[in-house]
């Protein structure tokens, strides 16, 4: 954390161990993740969602959280981050020595039952007890939270935009630090990328948190550019768009990181990240999950004759 | 022609029958291709690129192109452009009773040797002799060109932004009604569009052409959103994204008609296409051509529960 890294216009935030890993069915062993994660952070990721304190009899996947928590905050420079579901995970990750915690809670009340197994107004309220347990600590640790299905529910259809807007605000008054937007579904498309981010930065100001995009029907990196162009300057993505989607074969979940940063470096944003770097990364995440799909387009065609990366002038 | 369509905010020109089929090995026969062409505009879709008047040795899939532009012309409300490489294809396209003529002019010397046998000079050069052609004729006929490379070559790497300008302008004074920019290779960013195509509108006005984006590197959809912001009305896309990539296994060549529609519907941009039309000709297109990968991931993952498209308000 103490070193000087060189500025970045754009933060690329790796969630691929835990979007990622939570959504496949094999369970990568402990070591091969921290080897994935320890290849992420060296190609150059500087903020990366390593797991997700959630029942392991839910999601076995994520059972060693603790353990990649523990072993992850040791890389220099990097900034480690957990999803957890309510305070009771929280605990767990502090226990583990997380300095970061992010909580989805959803826009839609059918996906918060789904999802969490609380209503989004209980779900508000773990925020609210999260950052109370905060209160009282010596060491405080960083609350975000990200709002599921905010563009959009695969239960509920369409879901009002007054409602995200408004869910956002009570949760940076229950005290979130930062308060970001979720196309849980691919549901998203750009214009309603550009109307959201605007009321969102004009709501909450600096609480305003990022854009995490699924390319479930091709619309991600579209929707990216959208929220560039309003300002936007941090992303999630996942290494080779893990986890895919259930709902279309071939289809990415999250949007891949690798086409996210050649989108950014091209457009000359400086992301910190090397596209070589990544794809060695790639390497290693196919070690660790044998067999697994792995999707994304720079993988597969390349980088272009020539291709200068706007880092590459730093 | 004269039927009166509703209101349009983006021309979807479909390439398919083109772009497509020339990149796929096998032939189509030319009931299929009609039968496919009629569904395509049935879907709504009022500007289609039906075949391109090359030689049938090097084409052999386009041998059939003064029979399918004399069936695509009595489609009624249907504009039938064919690509020409040269002075000859114009002429066998206006026996055809082709009303639209597109050729390609590439900003890459090396490509443009490689693609149609002939320098950038010399390409110049046939559409000024096209344009006289038309001069002397009683039925006038449409001349556009599209620029290929525009964005950058495979060979050559970047191409100056000042050469594709310099070339744009050249190209209207021969005559041109209209020049497009083609991402022929999947090389082009958000940034790269919104400053050529500023460009060429302050250079060109009124004969500024439209976009023709690659999903190559999956950044096509991303440089739509980018030129819709600099004011670009007229996107080229391929159903299916037909004809793939032969350097990206999985990626698709043209952006994708399914998925630029439902980019354009979702951001409230009518397009006079049913999407749910447009999913009944990919199967007339599937029967054509059996076994041809097809991409495209709405048609992967199916509309969002409640989706209206920006055209049903009409």
């Amino acid at each position: 954390m103490t070193q000087s890294l060189p500025p970045i216009d754009v933060l690329v935030s790796e969630v691929g161990p835990r979007d990622g890993l939570q959504s496949v069915k094999q369970t990568m062993p402990t070591a091969a993740k921290l080897r994935w994660i320890g290849a992420l952070a060296a190609a150059g990721l500087r903020e990366i969602e390593v797991g997700s304190f959630v029942s392991p009899k839910r999601l076995p996947q994520m059972a060693d959280a603790a353990e990649v928590v523990a072993a992850a905050i040791k890389i220099p420079g990097l900034s480690v981050l957990a999803l957890v579901p309510n305070l009771k995970g929280a605990q767990r990750a502090l226990e583990a020595g997380c300095p970061r915690v992010t909580l989805p809670v959803s826009a839609s009340e059918t996906h918060s039952i789904k999802n969490i197994g609380m209503t989004t107004e209980a779900a508000i309220a773990q925020v609210g007890e999260v950052c109370k347990l905060r209160a009282t600590l010596d060491h405080p640790f960083g609350v975000e939270v990200g709002i599921s299905t905010a563009f959009g529910c695969t239960m509920e259809g369409p879901v009002p935009e007054d409602r995200v807007i408004a869910l956002a605000v009570e949760l940076a008054k229950a005290g979130a630090d930062s308060v970001g937007l979720s196309d849980t579904t691919g549901y998203g498309n750009p214009a309603q990328v550009k109307r959201l981010f605007t009321r969102l930065h004009a709501e909450l100001g600096e609480k305003a948190g990022g854009g995490h995009f699924h390319n479930t029907r091709g619309q991600g990196l579209a929707n990216v550019v959208a929220a560039l162009e309003v300002g936007v300057t941090t992303f999630d993505s996942s290494q080779a768009g893990l986890g895919g989607c259930p709902y279309a074969p071939g289809a990415s979940g999250n949007i891949v990181t690798e086409d996210l940063v050649f989108l950014l470096e091209s457009m000359g944003l400086r992301t910190g990240v090397s596209i070589d770097k990544l794809l060695e990364a790639r390497k290693v995440l196919a070690e660790g999950l044998p067999g697994e799909a792995l999707y994304g387009q720079v993988a597969d065609a390349g980088l272009p004759k020539g291709f200068k990366p706007a880092g590459a002038a730093a």
